[in-house]
């Protein structure tokens, strides 16, 4: 029996419509094989890879699917809002909203170190979801976005494939993972070629803990509210001006508001805020990257819509670091 | 009798070498009615005033003048070796050099707050001056770098006109301030004529606090000592592209170091550092100012030397805020 999570090198690679459209009739009928009459659940994060396996399921087996969108309060401006859209409104999709932002952001607080934060987000989405799943009966199988060079990291030991992870044994869920032999290019083409909107499918890599590793050092309300807007500034500037032409591609920009503050003035009245910092880089393999030159006429722009626009900014900083030595992100 | 503190209507600008000949000329006599044969005391920051005013007496009246250099642990790379080379051993002056580093780090450990830094360094400064004052027997005058917009805004009620401030009163010094109706640059002309180095007659603003409130936060040794090599390679790279004709001049520009630390990654080693802030400035009277478009290869240079040569330092950022909202310091 060959091992399925083995790419075929027959297997041709999805650059266009066409083919997208064929591996997509495919796996529906796979799916439909796999899954029969029973309930798959689906954790949707929001990320391409989980809203293309869930736009997939919903192609296959319609609302024999439950989504549970787990809003951790960490969310970049407008995107839950759009995963409703999109998959309740748009796709008609079986969508449990849970909007856990308080019970997330209570357990962070007064937490600044790192990688507690990120276990704290961790253990707590694991619990929010098992809770959810709990509510529901008869479900058998777990889908789950887990792509390619997961796979190829899970077997150089880089890391553990499954994208949820860690789900408590009791559940026992079987695994759906219709995307597991594709690249990331490919699942974009055929998240295209299932009608999801460019927004999602062109949606720039966002960590899982999402704006709590942004917010550095303990996250508050009122300063990761500021990085959110500050953060949708960014994203809408850089993507205009790229869209426009007048700045090439850029793989990936967002903002970063430090736990410090710096003295600004206004209307002759000392303050004392924080700085945003402005964060692009340019990549192939996410191990290396380089700053792009951006225009002064973006930079100002966009330094004078935080200052002018976020509460409790006065100053914004571009960071001009290559990786290495300093990484993409902050923590 | 006319008021001293006018600068009478007459007065020339001094802006060639011939005018400030022949204004050093004349204040070199008036410094000697007034001194006679009594002793003076100076405190020589390395400032522009106080140096052209030590430079002065020590022409007028030689070894009657007493300077004192307090370093007091805050002073930018090399500034107070120049201090003591150019004094002590080009002019021939008296001069007191007292290390008082330890005294201002010990007394500003754990201490966060920016106003109560600078008042611990303004206190600990008097004290530090006053004590060696006591030392010193028969000294009936101290010479003080005052010039004339200090004047100006003493009278406006924006700040006291002298520099030092705050001596005990039991010392009851007669003011010596030859430069008291100059303007800056007037100095700078006159400093130059007295054959100080360029590098301290076009020396930039610098706060009394020194680097104190540019290691943001609660100072420690190691992040001042980062932040002295830092700022050091920005003043020397953008130095000389300004001198090379590379850049346009920019009126201000050095290093900030905050207390808080993001990731990096070495040699394939988590380090979790400071980020470095380069601040630079055009302006022309400081109450606005804009942020100088340097060059991108300017920009890296300084980038990848500071990664390379400041230990503890894994990011570099550019501050793009204009005053207002951002100041030019950052605390």
């Amino acid at each position: 029996m060959p091992d399925t999570n083995v790419r075929p090198d027959s297997m041709q690679r999805i650059t266009t419509p066409a083919l997208a459209a064929a591996f997509i009739e495919e796996q529906i009928k796979e799916l439909r094989a796999q899954i029969g009459s029973d309930q798959v659940l689906l954790a949707l994060s929001g990320g391409v890879d989980s809203s293309v396996v869930a736009a997939l399921l919903i192609r296959a087996v319609g609302k024999q699917l439950t989504c549970v969108h787990v809003n951790h309060g960490l969310m970049r401006k407008g995107e839950s809002e759009q995963v409703i859209d999109v998959f309740r409104n748009q796709l008609g999709a079986n969508l449990i909203y849970v909007d856990a932002s308080d019970r997330f952001l209570d357990k962070l607080a007064g937490v600044s170190d790192p990688e507690t934060k990120r276990k704290i987000i961790g253990k707590e989405f694991i619990d929010v979801f098992a809770e959810e799943a709990e509510k529901l009966e008869g479900v058998r199988f777990l889908g789950q976005g887990t792509i390619y060079p997961d796979i190829l990291e899970s077997k150089d030991g880089v890391k553990a494939h499954h994208n949820v992870g860690g789900m408590p044994e009791k559940f026992d869920f079987e695994l759906v993972e219709p995307v597991k032999l594709l690249f990331k290019d490919e699942v974009r083409v055929v998240g295209r070629a299932l009608g999801l909107p460019d927004s999602m499918v062109d949606r720039q890599p966002f960590p899982g803990p999402g704006l709590g590793v942004r917010c550095l050092g303990a996250i508050t309300r009122d300063r990761l509210a500021a990085l959110r807007e500050a953060d949708a500034i960014v994203r809408e500037e850089i993507g205009k001006a790229v869209a426009d032409g007048t700045e090439a591609p850029v793989w990936q920009y967002f903002a970063v508001v430090p736990d410090m503050r710096a003295t600004g003035v206004e209307n002759g009245k000392r303050r004392f805020d924080w700085p945003v910092i402005l964060r692009a880089v340019n990549t192939v393999d996410a191990m290396t990257a380089t700053v792009p030159e951006l225009g002064w006429d973006l930079l100002k722009r966009i330094t004078d819509r935080i200052l002018a626009e976020v509460p409790g900014v006065c100053r914004v900083l571009y960071d001009l670091s290559p990786k290495p030595i300093g990484t993409i992100e902050f923590e």
